[in-house]
């Protein structure tokens, strides 16, 4: 019997209020898409939760019960509140999974989390990504090809200012001669934290079936299965002192 | 030519004013004592600084004159200035380096850089410490014995709520049966980051020989001479666009 | 439904077959004992093969039909051939599983896949053994506690021979006063490398539940469900030459 | 003073001798324009050691005395001695560096270091090859310019088929639409280990001034300092035992 997996889609969801072009590819919003394909998981729970939400979808509630959390943000990054941000990281260093997508490198609770600024190069342009797989044997990436292509994405260059990545999954090749380690994971306390770049919101990306393959699994990989309070306890002797 | 070397030692220095035996062991401040091994080096430019200085002795010309900033904190952790914390950080992905010592896994600076709590297990007592090398070709530990010893020291024990260390250097053995991994690297942006745990305040263990070679080498390898501000430029493309 | 797993357990087989006291412990031989305990996973297909038998039982159709190897060997890791040892080598890069157990740390198999010479400290004596485990998430220790200890083990001691891991998952503390990385994963092509230190053959060691645990754990860990033979193609360009 | 390092460049050199296009870039031999530019460090010692040498150049004597061992090889990798091999292995083993250029990613030591095949794509065709910079603080990158580039070099593309570096320093961008991790780093016991990717014979890359000094610098920071014999003692134990 396949794992319950409790999924919560964050979504910045303004682009798609605010632009018909991106209302058109997404009608439902980045995060409606995205929960539309995960729903295909038979034994998993999907909900979402917007910015503009009482304390942007995320109360201590709903984090209590979320296993991973999608995130999507761009142009709002500045309007999460403080708080709610602590909030997640304390909740993902306990172990709720954490998938990062695209300019979500830039929101508060991936710098948070990566001790960075995550910064990088980028240019909305014409660009074709073709995302390289350089380990074929991880979770995320088993029985992937070798590459797949995106026809139209925004680019994103290296320098990337992330930690050296636990596991770097996949490196993107962009028309306009630029590289970036598009896929890659981390661990945070009990919390693992994947970063997959796709998904500018002027492109149908998340209707690509590779992508949505790798999110998928992204959040399959991401979920621990523990959730462990913090503490820093004093802590008794386990032997006997020597004399 | 040694290379010149700017260092800054931050200290708290609160236990060395409040408690007589703290001051008996070190007189000048802990600061003192590291700022005084860390002078032995002929090319080094010591400084210290302290957290009742007027803006915690880091201002913004103090941090872009410091080449590599040694941490010891450990009551006052919560009256560091979340300010001056993110100054820090940025200057840190920046390029200047990092060595966080003993209770300063619990500073905000370490927190940030880290994404994590950096909680652990504690006790003060009679445990010897017993460091093994378990890296014996890094820089900070190159021609080191396999293991030292330090007769007395708070006991710090798994588990350590940090990310998976890009290089472990050291373990250490607790009597009361504890482990501990106690020398410890990571990179944030150009920021060199190194943590060693030996260091409570009762103990005279900042003037222990060895530790202060590996606080010392922690400096030098720390040291990364550059220093580039971050930025996430709008980039053109390197290639004319296919057709 | 859960995934059928085949898995060969590989045991040299020779302390069992000389010494009355091992085989009392192992009647069946080490590989039975462990071959039983996998067992108890529905869906798995377990086999045995041992040093004797022709090929050591690792003929490539046992090997082409096997997921996951579990090796144990000590006193006649020399009598493994070279051509076998490269058989099993190239099937890990392809993407079988190797759990590796104890004094085969010492295997010609590890070794290869490693590159090192995996040497360590050792003592047979009255060592108790304390597992302390240091990453709480990972899919071999989720939801197992801090530590867990083995009362009578062989010593193990750093410094260890090895790559820095790509996960460290258990960090062991002896009696004596050493210490040791006792659990570790690495990748090697498609093949998911698991090191796990318990199991002298004079002591009950897989008997021991937790250690059962982690070893079947280690197994479903060390599926790739991949088999991508090697090749270093000439490739011809995927875009068009810029003139 | 500047440190004393003895540097041992080996190379091939059997398309120098066969192939005069090869010949009319490198004069002297591969190794003889790679030791050229090395030794413009004045306190650096540099010879050279070729295939066709008794012992390939590889005595015993000549590695005790080398503290890093430049390799560059290509099509008679199989002519290698496998006892020679493993001599270098266990020297690397023991902490001499090792910078490994180019197709020498299929030299037997490379292998046997890494434990896999280091297969790769590739391709001698018309490609550009841009190397984008990923650790702009590491010793070997610090200051140089996000990227650079050759403006004819043979394709590299991945899957490479190494163990995850524990550094990465370059991603290469190729004009046909691949990329490949192009710089990375490793340690194996003692020995630390470069991987720089540039340098078809048929190309004059190694009078590229980037690629000089990337070298140059690779073999700075692969000098340990250190020669450690492998061993495996039987070790008495620290503490008494308890009672």
């Amino acid at each position: 019997m396949a794992e319950t997996l409790r999924v919560t889609v964050w979504n910045e969801n303004r682009h798609e209020r605010a632009d018909p072009a991106v209302a058109a590819i997404y009608p439902e919003g980045i995060h409606g898409t995205i929960a539309s394909f995960l729903a295909r998981e038979p034994a998993w729970e999907i909900r979402t939760a917007t910015l503009d939400e009482p304390e942007h979808g995320l109360t201590t509630a709903v984090l209590a019960a979320t296993d991973v959390l999608v995130w999507w943000g761009h142009r709002a990054h500045a309007e999460v509140a403080d708080e709610i941000v602590e909030r997640v990281r304390t909740r993902v260093e306990e172990g709720m999974g954490l998938v990062v997508l695209h300019s979500g490198h830039y929101s508060k609770i991936f710098q948070r989390l990566m001790g960075t600024s995550c910064s990088l190069k980028w240019r909305v342009g014409a660009d074709k990504e073709r995302l390289w797989c350089v380990n074929r044997s991880h979770p995320i990436t088993r029985g992937l090809p070798e590459h797949f292509e995106i026809p139209h994405e925004e680019m994103y260059g290296e320098p990337f200012s992330i930690p050296e990545p636990d596991e770097l999954l996949f490196i993107s090749w962009f028309t306009g001669g630029e590289v970036f380690r598009s896929g890659a994971t981390w661990q945070r306390g009990q919390g693992r934290v994947f970063y997959f770049r796709p998904g500018h919101e002027t492109f149908p990306t998340y209707h690509h079936e590779m992508v949505q393959t790798v999110i998928t699994r992204g959040v399959k990989w991401a979920y621990s299965g523990v959730h462990i309070p913090e503490g820093c306890p004093r802590s008794e002797p386990l032997e006997p002192p020597a004399d």
